[in-house]
């Protein structure tokens, strides 16, 4: 089975190592942007073949693992090059504009739009995990428009991978994920952005911060190639979180300011319950 | 040597853990305002007996170690009480309040004000662990008011658990802790409830978020016991913070509204070398 990798980063990466141990016979074509990196994944073995243009027509599985601008950009040229038999999967953080660029295409049914909630703050070959996927959910929208066939033998290999599958809608998916992944980047950018510009002193930084700042900030690692796009294509959806957060940054500060401490007590209190919240991810989905 | 712990949760009980280990013939004497968890400390074998208030003046060292309102109310009793060769450390979060309050008492030099950066989220007896503090930093304010026999053993004995120590202005202290410890802490607080506010459906929260968003709103678990009495000692530098990160919140709303996206492409590329900053928290403490 031929499998071509667009973008062999972080994500297809550990596709591509997850498609290396559960298709039998598979042969991985892989491309990106960055020459160094493509070299790299020839040479640490994730794909063995440089996927060229001439090569999509004689692909069976096309994995579509760039930034969400890069895939709506590609993926009406990839669906019209594919053979009749081929499947076009994409993996991005986005679903609604994607599903709509591909609404009337003539072969809408060779294209399957998933997001699997699995990622770390890194990125490239170098950040490929053979086990990203395992207990991880992946959600697949749309599946309906998808050809029974194609999307029968995805969702096998999805669940061989070890992730559990969840349908949804597109516009539903965008306007959750705004608050449970696109926010908490944003609020640990702004963290970032604020400590440093403050804390010009690095070395106070490196002895006061503890544990739960670098938790915090984390993602503000994450890097503006892949998120960027996804802020733009999911403008309105994150504009509406963004306020309601900055609204009750707003009322909290408010409070702390007319020294309101039984309030601000009761609503952390209320916060508190997200330990359950917390737990039931943990259970759902390994965070490791 | 006989050890009072008032306090033993979280810090109290790790402390307690660090005494028996490096200061020979230690007696450790605990109390708790919750009768339970003072049990449980007993019986785990934290502390040795319970203390009482008469046995304040037979103590060596008086580990403060309880929510820092609780922590200035008792703090003043506690020195007039203790004999003449008594020290009492305190371990807050906060340091300005708590010096001024000492500053002119008659044993002020009987008195250490220290701030571990070391913690969890968790709280209570059972959270408490061997080597919390080891490599950590501690920081002691006001050293040249400590009386010079009894600080060198306090050096000393943090040495031996591990700690490294730096000395720091107790102003200073409360307004860099604002930006690298209590504005993440609300930042997480305020992502839960927004999270929490619009996700009334939690299995959709846990079906979506990754790690991503368990690892920024982690702080959101906190105890508002012992972070409210921080937020109101440490009420206008957290407010000069909130108002930054505020500020910048809005200046990144407004770039995406206005889909000025090449701005906050060098705005996040900035941000990125927090990777930096991080690298070094790393150094300097282990982040376990």
């Amino acid at each position: 089975m031929k499998i071509g990798i667009i973008g062999v980063g972080l994500i297809g990466g550990s596709l591509a190592l997850s498609a290396r141990k559960h298709i039998p016979d598979s042969e991985i074509y892989g491309s990106n942007k960055s020459e160094a990196n493509l070299k790299k994944s020839l040479k640490m073995g994730l794909i063995d073949f440089e996927l060229q243009k001439n090569d999509i027509k004689s692909m069976d599985i096309i994995l579509l693992t760039v930034p969400v601008d890069i895939a709506m950009n590609q993926l009406i040229d990839l669906l019209d090059e594919v053979n009749d038999n081929g499947l076009v999967i994409d993996f991005g953080s986005t679903k609604y504009p994607i599903c709509q660029a591909v609404a009337l295409h003539s072969k809408r049914g060779q294209f399957l739009a998933t997001h699997p909630i699995a990622g770390t703050e890194y990125s490239g070959p170098e950040a490929a995990l053979p086990d990203l996927f395992f207990n991880k959910i992946q959600i697949l929208c749309e599946t309906q428009k998808t050809r029974p066939d194609l999307l029968e033998w995805a969702q096998d290999w999805f669940k061989k991978i070890g992730m559990n599958l969840r349908e949804m809608d597109p516009v539903a998916h965008d306007q959750h994920i705004a608050y449970v992944s696109h926010l908490s980047h944003i609020s640990s950018y702004m963290l970032g952005q604020t400590v440093m510009e403050k804390e010009k002193d690095q070395a106070t930084i490196f002895d006061m911060a503890g544990s739960g700042f670098a938790s915090s900030v984390r993602l503000a690692k994450s890097s503006p190639s892949m998120w960027i796009p996804i802020f733009e294509q999911n403008k309105d959806n994150i504009s509406e979180t963004l306020k309601e957060y900055i609204n009750n940054l707003n009322n909290f500060k408010s409070l702390l300011d007319n020294e309101k401490y039984d309030e601000l007590y009761d609503k952390i209190k209320i916060i508190n319950s997200i330990d359950q919240i917390l737990d039931g991810i943990a259970k759902t989905t390994k965070n490791n």
